[in-house]
């Protein structure tokens, strides 16, 4: 890909964790199929995690496999743990994004165990990874910018996980607003500290838009220098075990802001407005947001 | 004030244009008198345009003598034109906002003249305001991001439009996006270049959210030393005279964010939110937005 920036859609993993409906399997793929015509290289398809935790997911394997089908498509999983890292590897997953919280009670409620379990985990999954071709380890940082049940995470807890993961051999780190409590000055901030401390290592943001700030929150993270960026279509999205989380940035007017500045997301928006429309019909339960859908 | 930044509401001027709902006078003095007790210093109260075209604003006098009576209110009034102009005078204004679209057809369909023509009734005015004691006249450049009827807005354009209103002696000048074009790199391009040419004039920046890019640009605007911007509450807002214009950028929202950030803007904002509930109650019938309120 050439885009100076990509939006990676994680509408089929956090878009769906907080919802009722039920998608079918057959639905997903027929989104993942329409959003790649739009012009998405990354989509975040699934979650390797329990059925009876999240039956959103219980077609992990068959979802990530016919994503994998896609000409165009990196699909990435995500996994809370050293099992869900193993069944996504099964499953021939080629893009594994493991997920650490900051926040130690977070990381509790979200994953159930400690962060120290969780690295070990991490660094168990990476050896592992290694004996399959081709096989990246990327991880989130939840809770980077405020927890709802811990309160203020200290910066410098951030940077110090974050460097952690970067010495484990992580492809990318993904600093993620749980539940939307950063703002456009602690993102220049902690995303300046970071790139300092891990060096070449790509960074991603992912914003929750709780407060309004999600596109602010993406501005001020492409400014310092941040080009990959997680969004939802729809503004669906939200952690079930982060009170008071509510849905991601919207992916369409992601992608509208980029385009507005001049910015190739590689998206080709009428497409992706197409796609979002679809969305509203699958479902139709579902209170969907965006402010740019009303100018089409 | 010592606040770093200052939050205008123009909720009783751009917030009423497009709604059909007619708001009581005495509702009007309670909506100002409530937010000025939230922490507000300045609010455009309302706007001196002959009562067939804009009959929201029919008691346009009333409602400023009312506003001027308030302590710690700075109440501000748009004009269109010389007439309006020297009514808000002789109603007593002390802050007159003339405003003047750098989009000729704009200008035409908006305040019906040339631009020309508005900026000798811009240069009248501000004669006759010498006459009155603590007068000043401020100017607003509407479609300063761009025109639904005209296009695309040079940026040299709105730079010779400012650097007119500053020869003619305005105390301030406010750039205006009308309809929602602007986004964050064309308003630090457009602020930096205008802070250049007019010097130590105020500067301040009016957004419209239509395509989600509101707060967004109020950083990048507060990233270029801007730090006066106009906001409605509940996102109420529009310019009947430009096709496709949708609500301002969010009052709570906004001050929310700058709350984030740890930057004064001298509101309570749980005190704003009460005024925002009033504001539900007292427009049962038009639908507000925000993302703030949801959490309370």
């Amino acid at each position: 890909m050439n885009n100076i920036v990509c939006i990676r859609e994680v509408g089929l993993r956090d878009g769906l964790q907080l919802i009722r409906s039920q998608l079918a399997t057959s639905t997903k793929a027929e989104w993942i199929s329409q959003q790649v015509k739009s012009g998405f290289g990354e989509m975040e398809v699934t979650s390797f995690v329990p059925a009876h935790i999240l039956p959103q997911f219980f077609d992990a394997t068959e979802v990530l496999s016919m994503a994998s089908c896609l000409d165009g498509l990196c699909p990435s999983v995500l996994v809370p743990n050293l099992r869900g890292g193993k069944l996504a590897l099964g499953a021939g997953a080629k893009k594994i994004n493991f997920v650490i919280s900051v926040s130690e009670s977070h990381n509790q409620a979200n994953v159930r165990c400690t962060t120290e379990k969780s690295f070990q985990m991490l660094k168990e999954l990476i050896t592992e990874s290694k004996e399959e071709q081709n096989v990246s380890v990327t991880g989130a940082l939840s809770t980077s910018f405020g927890c709802s049940i811990e309160g203020d995470i200290k910066q410098r807890k951030v940077v110090h996980f974050a460097e952690r993961m970067a010495r484990l051999g992580v492809h990318e780190i993904n600093l993620a607003d749980t539940v939307g409590y950063a703002n456009p000055l602690s993102v220049k901030s902690i995303f300046t500290d970071i790139q300092s401390a891990v060096g070449g290592i790509p960074l991603a943001a992912h914003f929750h838009d709780t407060m309004g700030l999600g596109l602010a929150n993406i501005f001020a993270a492409f400014e310092v220098g941040v080009t990959r960026f997680d969004s939802c279509l729809g503004g669906l999205g939200g952690c079930p075990f982060a009170p008071g989380a509510s849905g991601n940035v919207n992916t369409e007017d992601t992608v509208g802001m980029f385009n507005s500045m001049g910015i190739d997301t590689g998206v080709d928006i009428e497409k992706l407005i197409e796609v979002r429309r679809l969305l509203e019909t699958w479902l139709p339960k579902e209170k969907l947001g965006g402010n740019l859908i009303k100018t089409f």
